[in-house]
Formats: structure tokens, sequence, C-alpha cells
């Protein structure tokens, strides 16, 4: 059984609009806050580690999504990531949005790729990072 | 032959990450600003009108981008705007940002939606909103 | 004694620059974040419940900063804030961030403005808000 | 008589809050826009040309602002910058932003410092920077 990486969100002052809903720009920046923490938390390697002592990074190439229902200040969400595919040097991520009562506000999919920063060039996941991905993987 | 919306590009320090590139995020702000100019200078109608003044607006509900080749401080990039469907309340927009030798460097699709925002549901665009969309439409 | 509100804050990859250290524009989304908390958790009453609800806002109207040492990406930092000063319906309260050494990393003081958002003018603080910020204002 | 550098502002969508008005924190974004360009396009240095060519910064050491009257969406603003102190290795520069009867919207007082950014330590002003200065300087 595939595990799931949760992660609750609060929606702030400043993730929300003139219509008084989140602006969907500010949803990437959740979006983006649920993989560092995933990396952190459920993988074990902090962006911190990633970024400023090994030099590598793990930009989105890809990104699709559906807002499904809005979400206003003060909501109280919880982020969900499963990985739906491992390669190489990119992983497949869905990461869903839900609504205290479970509703579902927004679902994407995101390409990752595992990169060297400097010479901003794809490489092979380190292994360790790799294994820990595996028991992310929906079967 | 339609209509292109172009829109020059700044690549801001406000926009770039750690690893010296453009945070994706950042770019749906700009993308966001791609329609919000496309909507006063190409359609007649500010976002300023329909916010302020007419109480409806018009939210993104999907989106898919693929983010080809990366950005970075300083570089100036142009982006266009197609429509690509057009709906009785629904709009599929294609936009592209382009680097000064054209090359791509993302590409977003998006289905934005006429809302009321008190109300918070979908309405038909106004006539004279249409018409102007039309323009954009690719063949 | 007076209270101080204190909030743990994580130094982002969104929050930094491509210095690698946070960029000064997003310390001040967090230091409104400090804010909101602390209506919500340490004065009883949400930003939420503010604005949705009594249509009322707490406008920042002055705000200076020294930015004495920088973060980088995964620090994991405290916030205090403490009333310097409360009026009829303004409230000077002190933002500190610090490391975890405890060594200060920006010192902010802020004036907050009851407004009606609606009428756009201040107005007295409710009383309960009121009676809850004393509790926190330095002697 | 000293120059005065100036810069239109466009207050957008994404700038806004659900009050309908500037979210402080985006206005430090603008700000730091300004400085930007007036590096660029006053001082003949760009941020890129800072950053990317010769790994220096001017980073924000401290800033005070106030905030006059409030700015609502599709609001044309001009921002000016003045300089009030030119040191060493530090400037101390001020940036109104005016609506378009020329009302003052906001006042910002910001120390920059020329660092070093890999060294992370303050270094003098490259002479041709500091003449370009100059010439902003307040009598």
């Amino acid at each position: 059984m595939a595990e799931v990486f949760r992660l609750p969100i609060q929606i702030r002052f400043a993730h929300c609009d003139p219509a008084g809903i989140v602006f969907y720009p500010r949803y990437f920046e959740l979006i983006n806050g649920v993989v560092e923490d995933w990396c952190a938390q459920g993988l074990g390697m902090s962006f911190h580690e990633m970024h400023v002592v090994k030099d590598i990074g793990l930009p989105t190439v890809h990104i699709e999504t559906d807002f499904v229902k809005t979400s206003i200040l003060g909501d109280q969400l919880t982020a969900e990531l499963r990985v739906l595919k491992l390669g190489r040097a990119s992983v497949t991520v869905e990461i869903k949005m839900l609504g205290p009562q479970q509703d579902l506000r927004l679902r994407a999919e995101l390409v990752l790729v595992m990169a060297h920063v400097e010479q901003r060039k794809a490489i092979a996941f380190p292994e360790i990072l790799r294994e820990q991905m595996q028991k992310y993987v929906v079967a």
C-alpha cells in the first residue's frame, strides 16, 4: 500500500485576491511548499541540503491543475501528495488540496526533474532519494 | 487571420529563486498579468471595470504549463496570447513566453470562466467582450 | 508582566532570492502572517471573522524594519510580537525574528489601524479586541 | 539640481487583497523593482550585471514606510526615487509613489548596502556606480 504525504495548509490573507478567494498563483507557492516539505519530512532530504549542500534541485517542468472549488481566507486545507510515476531522473506527483469536509479544492499533476543546478542539466536521482520516493508510488 | 496579443515581460529579481532562475509560481503571476493586460488593452474591458464596477471576474479553472527552458534575471521575454476555444461562459487561451531569439520558454493553456463574483457562479460573457475575444480565436 | 506572542517561521524556497537569502518583501508577508496568527490565536478574532463576517480590517499605515542578519533556505526562525503602544483605533507592535541561537534577524515596528473596510475609515477597536491586546502591552 | 528617477507603476490584480487595496508586502516588491530599474536605467548597471556577472548585490538593511493613502486595482502610479545620503558602501534613498493627481500614496526611506554576495560582506561602491548615484543626491 502506497504512502500518502499529508500537510495542513492554512489559507492566509496573503493568498487571497479582491474577490476574496485564493489568487491561483499563490496555490503554486503552496504546492511548491508541499513538495519542499515532502522532500524534508517524507524523503529525508531537505531543499537546504539539495540546494545549499549538494547543488542539486528539483525544478518543475510540467504542471497541470484543475481548480475545482474556491477557497477563502481562513480555510484549513489538507494537501495530499502521491507519486504517479517514478523515472530515473524525473518523478510525476499528484497533489490534491482538500477542504475540511474532504471536498476537493484542486488537483495538480507535476513533473519534477532532478537537476544539477550549476550545470543546469538533468541527473539521475540519488539512490537514497529514489528509494524513499518509491514508498509513495501509487500502485 | 487571428490576432495575437503580445506583451513584453521583464524578468525581475523578485521572480528569481536561489537557483538564479524564475521560480515557477512567479510565472503564473506574470501569466495572470498577461490576461489582465489582454482584457484592458486587447478587449477593452479592464479588471478594474470587471471587478470594481461590474462585480464580475475571470477566474482560472484549469491551467497546464510546460516549462520548456529556464529564464534568468534580466531576461526580456515576449508573451503571446491566442484564443484556442471560445464558449458561452468560458474561454481557452494559450500563452507562450518567448526569449529574445524567439526561443520558447514556456507554453501554458488556461481555461478562464466568466463569473459573477458576489454570487460565485458562471455567467455568459457580456456580448461586447465575446465579440472582442473572437478576434483572437485561432482558426 | 506582558505576554509575548511567539510563532515558528520556516524559511522556504519561495522566500529566497538569487543571492540565496530571504528576499525582503517576503519578510513582510511573513510579518503579516504573524499579525494574522496573533489576531486569531492571541486575541481570539481571526482575519476571517474581521474581513468576512464583520467587514473590518487592520491595515498597516507605518512600518519600519531593520534587517540585522540574513536568513537562508531552511532556517527555522521564531517570531515574537509585543505591543508597544495601544490607542483607541491604532496599535504599535514590535515584531522580531530570531534565529535558532536567539540571534536577531530583523526587528520591525508597525502601526496598525482598525478600519471599516467598506467605508475605508478608522474606527475604535471593538472592546473585546482591545482588552486582549492590553495583555501584550510592554510596560 | 538633483535628478529624480521616475517610473510608472501599474497596480495589478496580483497586488490587491480581499479589501480591494494593495496588500502592503506587494508594495515592497514594487519598491524593489524601482531600485532595480534605477540601477539599470538610471545608473547603468543592471541587477543582472551585478548578480550574474560581478557577484555583487544591493541588499536593503533598513526600510521605513508610511502608507499615506490606499491604492486600488488599476491605479496608475508614478514612483519617484531620490538619494538622500550617499556613503562609501551604503546609500539612503527615498521612494515616493504618487497617484494620477500627484497625491502621495506612500513614502519609503531605504538604506541599501553594496555587498559581495559570495563573501556576504559590505564593499565600497564601484566608482562608476557611485558617480552615477551622485546625480540623484538631493541638495
